[in-house]
């Protein structure tokens, strides 16, 4: 049972972890989370990436929004409007339960890292997931207006704010989850997968943790990222948006540039495996939008074949 | 524009409140409501009887319950059991945004009185709400079993508990809201009413606020209380059950002794008026079961009447 440890942000990467989650068995797989989109707000913690990656893991993702949970209720947001409170971020009146018990759990001295294990048992998870850090990492927008705090660019601004890079504050004084480390150091581990999240603000906060990257450079599994851009587009959010912004060529031999220290493999869309030629990485066509259930566990074993096969053959 | 100062709980006492405010000019009621009820849960700073008060006055209560709102949701409890959080306070989905959006200012370092001052302008309320005190006063109950945090003996434990005993944790160190008392100092004060609410855990908290006890029995207004005694019987809560643990025969008469120092008029039901002849008190005997929203108003008009004759005839 050699473990399989996969990165990952929101939507689009939640979207592979629950394929790799599907054709893994029980144990096999740790789903790492970007923390660096956490916030306070009324009051409460949240973790967006860390709650949707959970929602997805445990089947109660909203497919019509892509974040939040399915059969939600928005009595909470509409009483909360009425007392003249912030409603900019919206938060449904399930998933505000996720918020406030974290919150409690978290002023009571537990770690995210042990909320969030205990959290995805009663949801019935099977795969691992986790935290980047249980220490704060801030993920901040430079742009045209100046510093922005990430959910104020992101949720509040909806990414208008021309970008010109970006700073994940707390991040050179964050613990990686020890956990991560441990698993990274086991000499029969299969994988180690970047999921198809946006490289700037989901991948890199996690890279940003000291150590992480280094021991992801040092580990003895095949490191294979997905692209998140398929045909010289994102699938969704603001990943193409803000390479244009940055001054960097939309394609999928962008994104695998960033992580080129680390990459073995690359899982990218046949239309887009021709820029890719003569790079020192493995790349993988493969068809990477995932719009069905059945998407996910092809892509998953998709990514898991490209890695056995650097594996066997480095 | 002569104002008139109600005191008053959760359920009995609101309905008066509301039948107060219906028959009165704007601005010219004031409802004290008890703090002693409030307690922190889930990392919310809960005031179940100011809340029932100001979802009363501003028409949002839940008559089926007498407590919450109106046209709630329940996604958040049931989302919050399946993550094994405590759900033995029921808290409605849009019930919610008070407790959050109230612990949020609290926090900010807003008082008490402010943010339910700000609330009950923004929910259309005419009336003025304030809490007895901003500072935390805490009932605490003396039972068979010990003494208990009282939402645990109310709601927890459903009142299950034999009763010896009352305090009011913090109530000596609290100071009363300074507004109550420039009301209270009035000379053309109306009156003074004391709502049908339980004298043990409603009345008495308000009572035992330093200084509030000594204005009422100086102010230049009539005091006029309203049995929550009918018949012998409470017409809902633990009152009566109260009183017979605690050695009390369940009478109006009982009621009126608690605050036999304040009283001018005592307005009681037909049934009672007899157990009160010779007391020093003014006894009116009016019908004071209120079911519909005319009783309400009725009711609130013979306390007025009372009081305005006391006034006329001390």
């Amino acid at each position: 049972m050699a473990a399989v440890l996969a990165l990952s942000g929101g939507i689009g990467g939640a979207k592979l972890a629950l394929g790799l989650a599907r054709v893994l068995g029980p144990g096999e797989l740790t789903v790492v989370a970007n923390t660096g989109d956490d916030f306070e707000h009324l009051g409460l913690s949240i973790s967006p990436d860390l709650d949707t990656l959970m929602y997805t893991l445990a089947g109660l993702d909203n497919p019509a929004t892509g974040w939040g949970r399915r059969d939600e209720t928005w009595t909470f947001m509409s009483a909360l409007g009425q007392l003249g409170g912030e409603t900019w971020f919206r938060l449904g009146d399930g998933d505000l339960a996720v918020h406030v018990e974290r919150t409690r759990r978290l002023r009571a001295g537990e770690t995210l890292t042990a909320i969030t294990e205990d959290f995805r048992k009663r949801l019935g998870i099977g795969a691992r997931l986790m935290p980047m850090s249980d220490d704060p990492v801030r993920t901040r927008v430079n742009t045209a207006e100046g510093w922005l705090d990430f959910q104020e660019y992101f949720v509040h601004r909806q990414c208008a704010p021309i970008v010109t890079g970006f700073e994940f504050a707390g991040a050179a004084a964050a613990r990686a989850q020890p956990d991560i480390l441990r698993i990274l150091r086991q000499p029969d581990l299969r994988a180690v997968v970047i999921c198809p999240s946006n490289p700037f603000i989901s991948v890199e906060p996690i890279l940003a943790v000291p150590g992480l990257r280094a021991a992801i450079a040092a580990c003895a599994a095949p490191v294979v990222a997905v692209s998140p851009i398929i045909g010289g587009r994102a699938v969704k959010g603001p990943t193409a948006k803000m390479m244009v912004e940055l001054g960097l060529t939309c394609t999928a031999a962008t994104v695998a540039a960033r992580y080129a220290d680390l990459l073995d493999g690359y899982v990218v869309d046949a239309e887009d495996a021709r820029s890719l030629d003569g790079r020192d990485v493995v790349v993988t066509p493969a068809a990477i939008l995932m719009t069905s259930l059945a998407d996910r566990e092809r892509l998953a074993r998709a990514v898991l074949d490209a890695a056995d096969a650097l594996r066997r053959h480095p």
